[in-house]
């Protein structure tokens, strides 16, 4: 099967965002996994808070969703033009910004499509907002062909009968259709292959459970929740044959900085000799940091680990640690599934050829 | 400091299982780490209640409760004797055991309580009754000596500024007063000795979180609480400088058969050339076991791993494996601590030696 055969997205799997030419919806997804609900998108506000509360996450989709988001925001500005129009512009993309001021794509997607706009030189302000939509289906069209792309390029790693093991969410719910870590599962699934995923729940924040899990099962791919902590006994007993895992960014040497977590699987993987791949876009690489030591990892809030679902498990003022990400050396990654291909060990020189 | 030093309990320390010669009493330990709630048991009921209901867990503690709720069981029989006193105490014996029939410890206790009564050959149904409570105040008393014995043996493994990573609950709450893996860190405590603890939270039923976090920081250990899979994260930031946990049972090759998640402990040890240290009692080896290969791995069900403190976090009908315990191989353990002393690899060997 090669990338032509993909069917633009995997038969059944959840759309973080959906657009059909006239309505654009997000699924609301701190609901999952007990309620699937799309709410439908009407004005910059209602994106706004989608983005703010978390109900979309994940970068691709942030920005797919501050994409369309700014162009709902001006559906009332048809009426401006020229100057007028383009400050008004600037003012709601400013203000859209700051629905989460640490998501990059969110910045980035929101630049774009004003740089779009800009370009356009539109006479009219309905002519801008056609501008700026035509941007956002740009966006999203590109993220769907990356992840359709990786899903091409990791197929093969995937043969029938392949189990599969992944940690936190980097699916279709993340990005867009296929997912990074999940679009070689889906493609072997699509090409009737069998496969089984097992998920990592990804403590604090059950990625794994809450969302991994619910995708994979809605798409009815054969998965298989654990614990983070049984991993290595998987691994042991013999019923992982593979690891693809997604990430945030990959460092000039081929440091992989991933959600926590992700250094022990590829500990593992390496003790027990099973490949550790990961999967993600070209546009991942950071070719200006070194090395994944160069990478401040955050620490978030005590009560992700003291409370799970809203319930008090640790005791009253215990000491917590909460790192959100760590650093995967490249020696212990097998290759990175990427739109442009595969690259293997030495991870460095692939990435400068990658990146070219 | 050699064991002639070290105090009876760790000051501060919880105690499971508290007896001062007059009453017996049991810290519900399902109500923990939000509150601290010691019942006196007045009854053999309470204390079959209490064992079912899993407000007393741990092996060892297990078997200390089993016994003084025998002696407690025949409070109401002092005016048998003989013969019917005997068949009475038989039948008491074997219905207590059903309170938690997989428990070896409450077996066994039983049995040697009831062997002791026996020898004993009392005249009087009261002293059959006196005879119960000095054996179970002989199996109290063992059993701290044990813990005090591993806290002697391991406690130079901890020196001044000792960083030590644990993992589920081997301690005061599980055994007696100074525990198994924690032994060796109040020893050092006691001995005014600057000790950190990570403790993993232990999912699935996060014996970490809410039983190791809450002893050590009762007991004024500086403990730090973590998710299972940050442990790589600390170990590769040079956080961690041993780690101790405690074992189910050991097998004749050295194998250590321990609470799932305890492998990846290990192997993540190795990969950053970190010691492994177990500690346990000597009858924890199983001679009559060939290797870990040899045990069978208890799978718990399934909403251990989808629901959280009464929540549901996965999606219903999802696949779950959930492995009780994993197998540790010899050859990634460093060395176990018993109270007879310490054996280092090959374990096999030690083994033997010290089992004579």
């Amino acid at each position: 099967m090669t990338l032509i055969d993909l069917p633009a997205s995997p038969p059944g799997v959840p759309l973080a965002a959906s657009w059909d030419g006239t309505i654009f919806s997000l699924l609301d997804q701190r609901r999952l996994p007990h309620e699937v609900v799309h709410e439908v998108q009407d004005s910059g506000e209602s994106v706004f808070a989608a983005i703010r509360e978390m109900r979309v996450r994940g970068a691709p989709a942030i920005g797919i969703a501050a994409a369309f988001g700014l162009a709902l925001a001006m559906k009332d500005d048809d009426g401006l033009q020229g100057a007028a129009w383009h400050a008004r512009l600037a003012e709601r993309a400013a203000w859209l910004e700051t629905a989460r001021p640490t998501a990059v794509n969110l910045a980035w997607a929101l630049r774009r499509c004003c740089a779009a706009a800009t370009a356009a030189a539109p006479a009219t302000g309905a002519a801008g907002r056609a501008a700026l939509l035509r941007e956002a289906e740009a966006i999203l069209a590109e993220d769907l062909a990356i992840c359709r792309g990786i899903a091409a390029a990791g197929l093969d790693l995937v043969p029938d009968g392949a189990r599969v093991l992944t940690h936190c969410n980097a699916g279709s719910l993340a990005v867009s259709a296929w997912g990074t870590a999940t679009a070689p599962i889906y493609a072997a699934a699509a090409a009737g292959r069998r496969v089984k995923v097992f998920a990592d729940e990804t403590r604090p924040v059950l990625q794994g459970a809450r969302l991994t899990a619910f995708e994979l099962q809605t798409a009815g791919v054969d998965v298989t929740l654990i614990s983070d902590n049984m991993a290595a006994h998987m691994m042991a007993t013999g019923e992982v044959d593979l690891v693809i895992v997604g990430t945030d960014r990959v460092t000039a040497n081929g440091d992989v900085v991933n959600k926590i977590g992700t250094l022990g699987v590829a500990v593992l993987a390496r003790h027990f000799d099973i490949p550790f791949w990961v999967a993600c876009p070209s546009s991942t690489f950071d070719a200006d940091t070194a090395t994944g030591a160069d990478v401040p990892i955050e620490e978030r809030s005590a009560d992700e680990v003291t409370d799970i679902a809203g319930q008090r498990v640790a005791p009253d003022g215990v000491k917590v640690r909460n790192p959100a990400f760590d650093v995967t050396p490249a020696a212990l990654v097998t290759g990175i599934i990427t739109e442009r291909g595969r690259i293997t060990a030495p991870l460095g020189d692939g990435l400068a050829q990658l990146l070219g």
